[in-house]
C-alpha cells in the first residue's frame, strides 16, 4: 500500500481505507449506478491500491467453479489472508448479488469479517462487466484485502474480458464433458495460467489431463506457455478439498514467475494498458447510450429502415457523426 | 424481396443477388476485415433484403444444439426452403469457419447448394459478433435464402446480443444439468420464444419441463410470455429427429403470433432499433481502437498509472476527450 497520499483522507475515503464494509458497498453500488462523485472517490482511493493479488477462476459450466472458489477462500483464510470475492455472472439480469448472494457458499463465509463477497450480474452494459470488475477489485484492494478472487459463471467473451483484471487466471474443467464443451475450452485455454481438472476422482481424469496437455502443445507457436495442471476434488461444505493446497501453490508459482521476475514490469504495463482500453470503450459506450437516449426519435429512424427508405449502416454512421 | 431498386444491379451485387456463393463469401470476409467498399456493397444489397426468416438457436453447452440445427436444416430442406446458417462461437479465436467448418454436420450438407454455412468466431471485436451476424444474415437474405439459422456455441452476453438478429429464438436444454447451469439458464430463458428439452428420452425430462414452466411463471411480471416447450430427440446423421417437426411448428406458431399479427409493426421497429444501437456501439468501438492504435505511446501512459502518478479513470477520460 502506498501511504504517501498528499493529504490525510477523510469521509468515505477514510472509512473505506479503514475497511468499513457499508461504505465500500455503497461506493460499489454508486459506481454501478454511475452516480456523480463515485468516480472521484475511486480516483482518491487509487494511490492506496496495488497490494492485493487478483486470482481469476473461470471454466466450463458444471465444472464446480464455485466449489473450488469456496475451498480457496477457506485455504487463504486459514493462511491468515483477508479475502475479497467478485462473482461475475454476465447472463444474469440481476445485479448486486440477488441470486449469487443466496448461494450456500456465501452463507458459510457470511459471518467472517475477513471475507467480503460482491456479485456483479448486470447485463447489457457493453464492456461494463470488465470495467466493474476492475472497479470493485480496486475498492477491495484499498480496503486492505490481500487476495481478491474473481469468479465467473458463464463462458464467453465477457469472461475473457473480465479475466484481464486477474494476475493469475485459473481455468477449471472436469472429466467427461462433450464435444460442445471442448470447443468452448479452446477459448478459455488461451487465457489459462493454471489448469484445474476438478472432480478428479471421476472416470476419465487421466484422459482429460492428457487432452489438456495436447491442447497446450498445439497452441504453442514457438515457446510453450508454462501452464501447470492441477487435479482437485473440491467438496462443498468441507474446509479444504483434495488438491486445493496444490492449486494455491500453482498460483503462487505463477505469481513468482510472472509478477516478481524480470517480466513483471512489462506485465504491469500491459495490464494497465488493457484496463485503459476497457475503460475507454466502456466510457464511450456510456456516452453513446446517453446520447441516443437523449436524442429520442430513434423509433422514427428505425421505421425508415424497416420501410427500406434508408439502410441501417448509413443511419448508424449519421448517428455517430451527430454525437 | 423488394424489386424496386432504382437501377439494375451490376458486378458483385448482381452476382450475390443471383446467389453466387464465392462472391458472397468474399463479401463476408471483406466485411469482417473492414475493407473499404464492403459496406457500400452491403448498403446496395439492403433494398433486396427483408424476406428471410431468422431463427436463433442457443442454449446450454452439451445440450446438443448443433444436432438440433442439423435436424432443422434437413427439415427445412425437405420443405423446399433454401437454408443459410450462421455459426457463432464467441470463445473461439478462429474466424471464417476454421473449426466449425470441420464438423460432421457441415460435411453432410456441404454438397447441397441449397445450404450455405458461415462460421463467425472472431474474438475481441467489441460488439462485433452481433454486428457481423446481422451483416451475414443480410447477405444470405439478399442471396435468396428463405431461412437463416443462427447457432451460437457459448452462453453469455454475446449470445444474448447475437440473438437480437433472430425473429424467433429457440433455447435448447437437456435433462440432468447441474445448478451451475440452472443459473445460466435464467439469462437465456429471458430471450426464449421457444424452449426445447432435447435428449428427451433421458431420465428427468419431465422434471426439466416442469422446472422450465416454473421459471417461466416466476419470470412473468404481469402477463406470462407465450413460450412453447417442445421435446426433441435429435440424432446426428438422421434426416429428422423425433420432435423436430413439432419444433418447426412451434417456430411457425411464434412467427404467426409475433411477426404477422397486430404487434408485427412495432416488433420490426424495435428490431431495427436494436440493430442500430448495436451498429453505433460497434462503429464507435472500431473508431476508439483505431484512434488508440494511431495514438501510440499508450505504454508510456500505462507506465504512469503503474507508478501511481495518475489514475486509470482520469487517463481514460483524457483519452476520450482527445479522440
Amino acid at each position: 500500500m502506498t501511504d504517501t497520499a498528499p493529504t490525510a483522507p477523510t469521509g468515505p475515503i477514510a472509512a473505506i481505507l479503514a475497511g468499513d464494509v457499508r461504505t465500500a458497498a455503497r461506493l460499489m453500488r454508486d459506481l454501478d449506478d454511475r452516480r456523480p462523485g463515485a468516480l472521484d472517490t475511486l480516483k482518491a482511493l487509487f494511490p492506496h491500491t496495488g497490494k492485493a493479488y487478483l486470482v481469476g477462476i473461470t471454466g466450463n459450466p458444471g465444472a464446480g467453479k464455485s466449489t473450488v472458489v469456496d475451498a480457496l477462500i477457506a485455504h487463504y483464510r486459514a493462511a491468515g489472508e483477508k479475502v475479497g470475492v467478485v462473482c461475475v455472472d454476465p447472463t444474469s439480469p440481476f445485479s448486486g448479488g440477488a441470486i449469487l448472494g443466496d448461494r450456500i457458499r456465501m452463507q458459510r463465509h457470511a459471518l467472517d469479517p475477513g471475507v467480503f463477497i460482491r456479485s456483479l450480474a448486470t447485463r447489457g452494459h457493453l464492456g461494463g462487466l470488465s470495467r466493474s470488475t476492475f472497479d470493485v477489485a480496486h475498492v477491495l484492494d484499498a480496503m486492505g484485502f490481500d487476495r481478491v478472487l474473481i469468479e465467473t459463471v458463464g463462458v464467453g467473451q465477457d469472461e475473457v474480458d473480465v479475466m484481464k483484471a486477474a494476475h493469475t487466471t485459473v481455468v477449471v474443467t472436469v472429466p467427461g464433458l462433450g464435444d460442445d464443451i471442448q470447443a468452448i475450452k479452446s477459448g478459455l485455454l488461451e487465457i489459462a495460467d493454471v489448469l484445474v481438472v476438478n472432480k478428479a476422482d471421476r472416470e476419465g481424469a487421466d484422459r482429460t489431463e492428457r487432452d489438456l496437455m495436447h491442447m497446450l502443445d498445439l497452441r504453442a507457436h514457438g515457446e510453450r506457455k508454462d501452464v501447470e495442471i492441477v487435479r482437485t476434488i473440491a467438496t462443498k461444505g468441507t474446509a479444504d478439498g483434495s488438491g486445493i493446497r496444490e492449486l494455491a501453490q500453482a498460483v503462487e508459482a505463477h505469481r513468482m514467475r510472472s509478477w516478481q521476475g524480470p517480466t513483471a514490469a512489462a506485465r504491469s504495463v500491459a495490464r494497465a494498458q488493457a484496463h485503459l482500453a476497457e475503460l475507454v470503450r466502456a466510457l464511450l459506450a456510456d456516452r453513446a447510450a446517453k446520447a441516443m437516449a437523449a436524442r429520442g426519435g430513434l423509433a422514427e429512424i428505425a421505421q425508415a429502415v424497416v420501410d427500406h427508405q434508408t439502410d441501417p449502416w448509413t443511419v448508424a454512421e449519421q448517428l455517430i457523426e451527430a454525437l
